[in-house]
């Protein structure tokens, strides 16, 4: 038995270290998602971001966790001079680990050595505060700090190794066996020693260490942590977690056992991740039906519980799922690591089960959540992305740390903060939900799920590199041209692509000629690709107007502008002067029309009186108009149509505080 | 200089003892509230309440915190054996004092002497625990506790003192200085030594002890106190609390100076009770600057933040109020505590200026948010009053104590428990706002604001006795008769009765005649009036539609149902078999048709398709359909009509788990 709490070098070296191939998922399935470093991205919208994070964000974290402390927690513990008052939520260990995932991703793929000394040097000092046995947190179990272990329900100690073992995987993967590895490993050993079968049959108040346990079980090849996961997932749902005062045990999916319920709920990150674990579980140890009863929590949350942004979690209280078809624009929670813990949930689906609706909700909730976040500079965030904002957000201050940021204004930092190193991590590791390949011998399928431009080398199991060029204009424009550079003489290539759900009308044009519609779905290119070749892809973006099921309560009466991936809004500061978005109905005669990234809207300006005052807001209705429930027409004076820009969600409140909303009242 | 720390006899003694003419809000102007003996009820819709309150909710109350160990943490402090895990919240002393408050007026009317053992057994165990300087409190300040007001934003000592106050001030009113009144003074004078002009500059994170020194103050004739409410009203709103971890400045109202606010905002019962504690001090002082803006306050709040049933506070998360419009009816908290407190400012507003929209205020919170709480038996409660369930509320099993009912199910206890006290001292209360009396001399003005049946007493400044009877079977039917039995002979009444905003087309029939139309506000009945003589009021109360103002989006392309003062609702439990709410719409050519307490609505039952699986809920809309934003209509297979009760939302839930609405979407 190969002594697995040694500090030597590993028994199991990690498969491959060509950080091209580097990827946060690898469940050792024939199929498998794009490496980080196969797909080189040119400017254009996610190229952009990507550069903006490596090139701001990156370092505006670093800087903001060393201002506040959040390093020198580790300094305090390393140094034996805990004590008095530590700056930092119990968790900010793991926003110090998020940021190192990010960049070993970043740092993988650039090789920037200014990344490099950021990495090297944080490790250092995180190193330098693991206790002998193995335990690592900077805000339990030292002199004069309560005791290891001793909060299991909000402690968050076994959730911040979650993320320091997805940090290490990410070295892992790009450069090798290094010091974080060591101090990954000697951590999941002690997590196995205390938390194993003959151990403490604890779990934690919030998920994270399953997936954190999985994968380190795959880079390392150590069987004993997909095995502790397991264990992990195994115990949830018993009611076994002290509970927290006020809220139930949904809130950390302590309800149900993860293989026995049927829709996710309660707090919307902790029940994204641990789905996301049951997979990457359910994936390793052929489990079929924890693997089916995941797919169906996601296909029911999607469908009764998710946003049209994508976005998950309609409850600021709790920060949690509610109830069906409860999905208020206004009071949309929308968390962006909700959104983020989404695309790690659909992406491992995507990758057991090649289903192209986890593709979809990954476009969808990337454009729409994920790229809603971050400023254009990268160095401020929202941490809620809410529909409709009724009151335009106050101004931040650019060097205050704010509450907690419900929609308005991005913010630069927060006391919560997990965002901006989860939107860090997310960017840096874009490539690897832009396609899947799988080969069979020299056979090689690659499947484009997502559209940027850039250069594609695909490096294949045998070492061979298949090199393409995607081109395209997404999502200002539909069309998507994929040229074949260079395959190895050796390799048959086939291509798919998707064609998103909502694309009715898009065509395909193969190497050998017209263009002929494909449906919604994978598309297959037809026969082996050889270089020179090139297949268009055209999807219809014209602006198209979007309504709700009807249990949708919240937004009867309105519909949404969708424009490709792309949800629009309506902003204030777009409207003529002295118009508020309250007197604003869509006229739906008129189709908007497209412009630029957006869409312009007919829409009509209606003046209404003055509620009746000292009364509540709900007035007679005459049972014989046309339109009872209609209240917009019944008392409109004076209506004035205008043509009004709606613009990309997700670059809404980049022009000051404003008000905003996404359903539009229809007259 | 009298010495206010004194333990003797009070040199202020209170201004008159008169049980019948008790009541809890004594602004000392011409214009006063019916005492709580001065109306006898009953059996009637108010009638039954109170008398279920006093037979079975005062118990209730005790033995459950009994249970609990409530009361006896009053013991532990007394016999100095603090220390340990200490049962209830830090504030619990105060649902202890606001049982008392309800005892002192229920016994204070009926004399019961089971009552009266209560209470002094209570009041002699709170005595026993008051510290040698005045202080009182069972969480604080004592071995093995956190110091005394070391945490002045979430410990709520002084929101406790308030309650004591409100206590003793009851007693004192219904019964005389008894040992209540000395705690009562000692825990004043110790507040004002601590916080005086000289003292500490601090507040409470919950207000509440402004109204209790105003009144104490007022009882004892001490301005002493009625300055110290005035100090802690003028010292809040400078963001001098210390921040709690998550919650902004109005969450406590610590953002704005009451005299500068426009709105309320923050949490629901702290902003209620310091808007009530605001009129208090505003007209002792004859401060009209303060009695305006909080005026205005309250009628912004009811225009854009006041549900159909008057409830208030949107929010779940910090029970708080949201922006203007931002009412949905599903996740509305409008905790029960929130409808007391409008009903205690509005009706301090309403004493201050006679104004008959704090009548229909009180009236409409009365009968939707007070009445809906407790059970028909009066041994469990609701503590959020939502306007529209989506999942039935599971059983709760009558033994347990609720983290905090969120609609559903009435629960006999909760964890944060301040509903069920509250109700008690409300429904113990009702009398003082069913009127108010002035009297110029022998001159006699009896404004009736709200209607049940029962004998009035009215005891004039002089001690004449004027009698008359209410007989109606409000809320059921609109007939009021209000029959004058006797008058002394040196006595002239006069008599106003509210017609509410909403009855158009109400008659009165004078002593002399025929009936006539009266308009919404107060109808004078011409005249002097002699015994013998009645005057019969009519109120219509057919069952009405009521639309939302467009702004209030949540509720678009719906229509409520109300009769009289009732908001009805539809409950699944009505439906016919197999049906379910999502199905229903309201169909409004039909005006639905009284019913005993409720109406009979035609509505049609839409069956629909499933939702695409594993896609959000949103869908393609045909801008050619004539009502593309009425999702409604456009999928619906196999319509059926058919005929439903809605009932009187305070009574909804009382036949086991459903699902309900009072917003019903329209064909």
């Amino acid at each position: 038995v190969t002594d697995l709490t040694s500090r030597s070098r590993p028994a199991h070296p990690p498969a491959q270290t060509d950080a091209r191939r580097a990827r946060p998922v690898v469940p050792g399935r024939r199929r498998r998602g794009l490496g980080i470093g196969e797909l080189l991205l040119d400017e254009g919208f996610w190229g952009r971001r990507q550069a903006t994070n490596a090139a701001a964000t990156l370092q505006h974290c670093y800087d903001w966790m060393d201002r506040l402390g959040w390093l020198a927690n580790f300094d305090r513990v390393a140094a034996g001079s805990t004590g008095g008052t530590r700056p930092g939520w119990q968790f900010s260990d793991s926003e110090v680990y998020k940021l190192l995932e990010a960049l070993a991703w970043e740092s993988g793929r650039s090789g920037d050595p200014e990344l490099e000394s950021m990495w090297e040097a944080l490790v250092e000092r995180i190193a330098a505060a693991q206790d002998e046995d193995g335990y690592l947190n900077t805000c339990y179990g030292h002199s004069h700090q309560p005791g290891r272990y001793t909060d299991l329900s909000s402690g968050h100690e076994l959730y911040c190794y979650g993320h320091l073992f997805q940090a290490a995987v990410a070295r892992l993967r790009c450069h090798g066996y290094d010091l974080l590895t060591e101090v990954a490993r000697r951590a999941a050993d002690h997590v196995c020693e205390v938390f194993g079968p003959d151990g403490r049959a604890g779990i934690c108040g919030h998920p994270e260490i399953e997936m954190g346990l999985a994968e380190l079980g795959r880079v390392l090849g150590e069987p004993r942590y997909t095995e502790q996961a397991r264990l992990f997932l195994d115990r949830r749902g018993h009611g076994s977690l002290p509970p927290i005062p006020l809220l139930a045990p949904a809130y950390f999916q302590d309800d149900v056992p993860v293989r026995h319920a049927h829709v996710l709920r309660g707090h919307a990150v902790r029940a994204l991740y641990l789905a996301a674990g049951a997979v990457d579980v359910a994936v390793d140890t052929g489990d079929r039906e924890l693997l089916s009863a995941v797919e169906e929590q996601w296909a029911t949350t999607v469908e009764r519980r998710t946003y049209i942004t994508g976005g998950m979690g309609s409850r600021h209280q709790e920060e949690g799922f509610g109830d069906d078809w409860e999905l208020p624009p206004d009071r949309a929670y929308c968390e962006t690591c909700a959104g983020i813990g989404s695309v790690m949930l659909s992406w491992r689906l995507q990758l057991a089960t090649d289903d192209v609706r986890y593709a979809d909700l990954i476009e969808r909730t990337l454009f729409n959540v994920v790229a809603a976040s971050p400023r254009s500079d990268g160095r401020a965030f929202f941490y809620a992305n809410p529909l409709h904002q009724r009151e335009p957000g106050t101004e931040v201050l650019p060097d205050a740390v704010n509450p907690r940021a419900e929609g308005g204004v991005r913010a630069p930092w927060f006391d919560v903060s997990c965002c901006p190193t989860n939107v860090a991590r997310t960017l840096a590791t874009w490539q690897t939900y832009a396609a899947t390949v799988e080969e069979a011998g020299e056979q090689v399928l690659l499947t484009l799920a997502q559209y940027a431009t850039g250069d594609l080398h695909i490096v294949t199991d045998r070492g061979r590199v298949v090199t393409l060029r995607v081109e395209t204009a997404y999502p200002d424009d539909g069309h998507v041209r994929v040229m074949v550079l260079d395959v190895p003489s050796t390799v048959q290539l086939s291509l798919r692509l998707r064609v998103p759900h909502w694309a009715a009308g898009a065509t395909l044009a193969a190497p050998d000629g017209q263009p002929y519609p494909v449906e919604p779905g994978w598309a297959t290119v037809p026969g082996v690709l050889t270089a020179g070749e090139a297949v268009d892809l055209e999807i219809p973006m014209s602006p198209r107007l979007t309504g709700a099921d009807p249990r949708v309560d919240a937004v009867r009466g309105t519909v949404a502008v969708e424009r490709g991936p792309l949800v629009l809004c309506l902003e204030s500061v777009d409207l003529p002067d002295g118009a508020s978005l309250e007197q604003v109905r869509l006229l739906t005669t008129h189709v908007p029309a497209p412009t630029g990234d957006g869409a312009l809207a007919q829409v009509r300006l209606e003046r209404r009186p003055d509620p009746a005052p000292g009364t509540v807001p709900f007035h007679p209705v005459d049972p014989t108009a046309t339109d009872p429930g209609g209240q917009a027409s019944e008392r409109a004076e004076d209506p004035t149509v205008a043509a009004v820009p709606l613009v990309p969600y997700h670059r809404w409140a980049e022009r000051g505080p404003s008000t905003m909303r996404i359903f539009l009242p229809v007259t």
